[in-house]
């Protein structure tokens, strides 16, 4: 069907203009922009949570989600500002509705901007939004053949971050399958084990964010 | 983006074809086609394993995911017949892809044939696949926020599966929101419990699979 194939190419040109208007703001302003991306429960939102109360910088999140404004809810408890986007049924934020809800939030002095996708682990790695990184998020009961099963995210991604390790006493999860999968696809990609809900590993994915944003305003 | 949405229209009209030839064909040969949809890591392919261990009617498997051959593997060693579909990249499975498989498959005789869709809570559910039944399958470490987050799948579908019940006594999960809520959203749908690692709840599923099955053969 290459009819499909050219419309989809052309639809993703326009929203390339917007990813690039949307690099070159946060470039100008110094915010790190980071784009989470994961299957539906992976524990994004709880990973956001945690890490706003951990982090030393001042931080935004835009929320992606088919339906619903729990999300936003949520981190709006942490007192960060957020603002949600809801797709109607698609299944990936695209740079155009990212560059509107940009609007709602002054980034001038923003230190992170966090990108909440919508829950997916296929369709939101082949959109750029103007991120600096994109992050896997990917949680044990999942099950450690996900790298493999869905390689692109984990072959674009600027780290991997591996949710919920407090299940693994009550979960057969395979960590060298998982990690050494991982670093097929991606040898660069930093890889992060955490707990949210204990806050273990919080520290290595508030670092890696430190880093980045050193790197950005170098 | 008017364009967007006409070519999207016209790519469905021709799936939509196949879809009418897949179901003519299986109402013919008295096949119920089950379309098992969920998140990576929800647990489909466990279920289909424990399911085919259990039930006492002739199955074949059409495993879709993006890459690697693995599920059908695990299917293959339980000896059905099983037939992979790889996507290279794409989010769900399409009526052409399994009319492809179907070649592979001896439909003739066959009682009950699932279809594995591409782990993904949001697209599949938008397409039709010929099935009798679609069935979201949603997994206890997701979260008990799914339904209303993403609300089309668990509109659509025949039944609700909600695997991996063994984890609940090391979970937060509030089973009466998540229940409340699929049936705000599908007042009709089965609704199942099961843990297939250890067999609990796979009874009901398959009297259900026994219920449908008669009702397409009556």
């Amino acid at each position: 069907m290459p009819r499909k194939i050219n419309i989809k190419r052309s639809v993703l040109a326009a929203d390339e203009e917007f990813a690039s208007k949307i690099r070159e703001k946060l470039h100008k302003e110094g915010t790190l922009m980071v784009n989470l991306i994961g299957s539906p429960g992976a524990g994004k939102t709880t990973l956001l949570e945690t890490t706003l109360g951990e982090i030393p910088f001042s931080c935004a999140v835009i929320e992606g989600d088919v339906a619903t404004s729990r999300d936003a809810e949520r981190i709006s408890k942490t007192g960060t500002p957020v603002v949600q986007i809801n797709t109607q049924g698609g299944c990936h934020l695209e740079a155009h509705l990212l560059w509107k809800a940009l609007d709602e939030i002054p980034t001038s002095g923003l230190d992170v901007l966090f990108v909440e996708n919508v829950g997916n682990l296929v369709c939101p790695a082949e959109f750029d939004l103007g991120e600096d990184y994109k992050v896997a998020v990917c949680s044990v009961p999942e099950g450690p053949d996900k790298p493999l099963k869905y390689p692109h995210l984990f072959h674009e991604a600027g780290a991997v971050v591996l949710t919920k390790v407090d299940l693994i006493p009550y979960i057969d999860f395979d960590g060298d399958l998982f990690w050494g999968d991982v670093k097929k696809l991606n040898p660069l990609a930093s890889c992060i084990e955490v707990a949210s809900l204990t806050g273990k590993g919080i520290d290595a994915w508030t670092d890696l964010l430190g880093r980045w944003l050193m790197e950005k305003r170098q």
